[in-house]
């Protein structure tokens, strides 16, 4: 299996801190050796680092740790290869355009029978099924809303029920985000949490790093969080229901 | 104006020691400070990484040069802006799937009437020429191959003849990759270098390093360069003509 992370924000937030402890997990604390993923939105256009090595000593994640690239839409996946070798074509997160946008999704768990999922427009690069099921996503998207649609809640209800199609092939738990709005999808396990005035201290589960959110924020900030584990002990973190999903835009939970 | 730097390479070679001569000319040694990119295929996939800063001190662009990511195909691009705001989503190259494969794309130029190409399947999600003219582009090869090809030569041939349009509107220097093959389409200026044994030493016009490839190559090693100025000063680089393109495979001219 592999673990996620994502951030939506109401002002561009650096993700270091969570990151740093997400990352541990990448061949440390846990077995997701075979490759990390994150994609930032700025604006309109994103940017991904992805190195198909472990997390915990790629020089590329740790420039990701120190560097504070500042965005208000992240997702990020840390991968234990079940479907499809260890190579960059199978890294997440995935990015393909629809409408005109920059469309990014990662996932975690195991589908059966994706290789059925046909898609004319959007084909996959890598033999993950996870690459097959965003591509497959996609191209009912394009089929339901043919011209870019403005209508986005629901047309993100519409993608979470072609999603509880996917988890009847398995395990589906996904980030998907369009650079405004990030979707957590949980098909087995996926939680949250929302961070806003009066901030406080918290402290990382996999690494001994502790930060006091009151000195990096100001009070207007909100900052939402999603995670296969929760990241830290000393915060609430809400789970999602299976079968359920949350929408956030702007570091608030919309649907 | 903007640079363009391409490798095509038969064994995975780094592209530290020309990135670095030319990441110097992004608002250093030239004036192109409107952000950098380059992307890297490793098998079927591929990186890249990019900043709308200026080059020659990002950090990002610090990695890349410090850590040898070893690709057969490369293409990078240090950007001077004429159309489009500095910003990352008009930042080359940009990449794009067609028939299961990543396409990337740097352009250098500026082209007229640029909005009027038309593209169904291929949205572009910034405002740059550059954008617009590789959406069209891959807009004609789907017309023209609605399935995958085979014979690559006669596809790149094709890709030049669309090229040629795209020149009548403006300037027009190409560099397109699908990581097999590295193509060079020149409209005004853009010159190459293959380096095989019996390897010599190279030293950079754009900063104080010499490099002595004996040390860094075995003799099968066949590595093509193409930039739009030669890098170093006492080798031997050879011009493209206005309105030619060449094409690289495994780090030989094959077209």
């Amino acid at each position: 299996m592999c673990e996620l992370l994502g951030m939506s924000a109401n002002v561009p937030t650096d993700i270091c801190f969570s990151f740093t402890g997400l990352i541990q997990r990448g061949g440390r604390t846990g077995p997701h050796k075979d490759g990390w993923g994150i994609t930032f939105y700025e604006g309109k256009g994103c940017r991904t680092f992805r190195d198909p090595n472990p997390g915990y000593n790629s020089p590329i994640a740790r420039l990701v740790q120190e560097y504070p690239i500042k965005s208000c839409a992240v997702v990020s996946h840390i991968r234990q290869a079940n479907r499809g070798a260890v190579a960059l074509e199978n890294t997440h997160p995935f990015t393909r355009e629809l409408w005109g946008k920059n469309w990014t999704f990662a996932h975690n768990g195991q589908l059966k029978g994706y290789r059925s999922l046909k898609n004319p427009s959007f084909i996959p690069i890598g033999e993950t099924d996870s690459e097959y099921a965003f591509c497959w996503l996609l191209e009912q998207l394009k089929q339901r809303y043919p011209r870019r649609p403005s209508n986005w809640p629901a047309v993100f209800r519409f993608i979470a029920s072609c999603a509880g199609q996917l988890r009847k092939k398995g395990v589906f738990n996904m980030l998907l985000s369009d650079g405004d709005y990030v979707m957590a999808y949980c098909s087995t396990r996926l939680h949250w949490l929302t961070r806003r005035a009066p901030f406080g201290k918290a402290t990382l589960l996999d690494e001994d790093v502790e930060i006091d959110f009151q000195r990096e924020t100001t009070p207007n900030d909100v900052v939402t969080v999603i995670a296969t584990q929760p990241l830290t002990g000393n915060e609430q973190w809400q789970k999602i229901e299976p079968g359920e999903f949350a929408l956030f835009h702007l570091g608030e939970r919309v649907l």
